[in-house]
């Protein structure tokens, strides 16, 4: 399993990845799933995978390749995030097409984020049937994988005006929410921030198994969280209601 | 969709549910989810059900059938909770198997707890397979249903010493991220406390839509989570990793 986030504020975009992949609970190893491309000119790109791992090493290759032979059609090439969303999306059908049986099992989505000189920073999720969406001011957030742990915190505490930086602790809390419920989450993490307008992708942090600031985040939310519920308002009980109305009672 | 909870503490036994059932989203209903069977003697039981609405009120029905007819096998006369929910899932997959087609669409799940006389309280999680699970001090606790969005706060909170009052309200935390998430759960939210030994089922609390209560505990959660979030430590920023590495640039 997977999971992967970005977020779309006005500073820029940030984007989170987990490095554990699984096939069957016993065979666990540690791959980034963030890839980056930049042509040190017009753009800054950022692709992040989540799904069959055969699938999205061939896609990344196949990208990576497409690149390199200055391609018609290639990351580099294309005018808008958007269309290269489409690409991505027609490769990825490509490889998933390759192999057959085991229902969804080589199935792979994606995010892919990052700024076009002159246009503004966007991220779209690619689904596994190649489509994709974008956020909005209402939903500033993308995820791939595992994302229901993680959700909650996303949905509290992310709008458009947040800074970058607290967009990326938001990103690490929900991390960190996804990695205590779900093992085959895991690190390192992989924190990118792009900066608007910036075309950089030199902000990137990678925080280890042993990381200390990782584990003095996790005691800490914990603590807080646990502070937190403990100033909750005590059960204002309801009257209450009959359970005879709801029950099988054998009077006798 | 559904959220149904069951929490074994030393005390006793705390089961919630939601009550909004839903066949495609523009098909909404209300429905208890919440079963009680007691014989007013020796046992006190409750059954939480989720998943196919048809199947489970047909289950349901067969179960009260039963003990109306003081059938043999019935609710009242297993000698063990444990016996009584194998009874319950021999049930479920009769009344399953009756409708082909659709996949998994027929499937139910249960969670059936409560107390018989001289033996502990108990709860199992009955699958739409038939077999069972129950709860260990290491998780004293069952869901089923929508179980993601609100288990990491059952993680955080619930260990088998919690009275049964602070189970509670961490199920109606629990309850209100799941809300928060998942539009096909929602109120009234019912919440029955059972005291180890008092074999009675007479504290039974409904939250409706309109609760006070259930309005001013969602946004002192909420106001004490931001409030947690603010006060975690700033990023620690690691150095830098060199995206070169795992980056495709086309230095020109």
């Amino acid at each position: 399993m997977t999971y992967c986030t970005a977020i779309s504020v006005g500073d820029g975009l940030c984007f989170l990845s987990d490095s554990r992949t699984n096939a069957g609970i016993d065979n666990i190893s540690t791959y980034s799933k963030m890839h980056t491309f930049s042509n040190n000119r017009d753009r800054a790109i950022v692709i992040l995978s989540a799904g069959n791992l055969a699938t999205t090493q061939s896609v990344i290759t196949e990208v990576k390749k497409a690149i390199k032979k200055e391609s018609s059609g290639n990351l580099f090439s294309y005018s808008s995030i958007a269309d290269a969303a489409d690409y991505l999306g027609e490769v990825n059908c490509d490889k998933q097409g390759k192999h057959t049986g085991g229902g969804g099992a080589y199935e792979a989505s994606y995010i892919i984020g990052g700024q076009i000189a002159g246009q503004p920073p966007v991220a779209y999720l690619v689904y596994p049937q190649g489509n994709h969406i974008t956020t909005s001011p209402d939903t500033p957030y993308l995820q791939i994988g595992e994302s229901k742990y993680g959700k909650p915190i996303l949905d509290r505490i992310i709008s458009a005006d947040v800074p970058l930086e607290t967009a990326a602790l938001c990103g690490l809390v929900s991390m960190d929410s996804t990695m205590r419920s779900n093992l085959t989450v895991g690190p390192p993490i992989e924190v990118l921030l792009y900066r608007r307008d910036s075309l950089l992708l030199d902000s990137c942090y990678r925080f280890e198994e042993d990381s200390e600031y990782l584990r003095q985040l996790k005691s800490s939310w914990h603590d807080s969280l646990r502070d937190a519920f403990n100033g909750l308002p005590p059960i204002a009980w309801s009257t209450s209601w009959d359970t005879a109305q709801n029950s099988s009672s054998n009077n006798r």
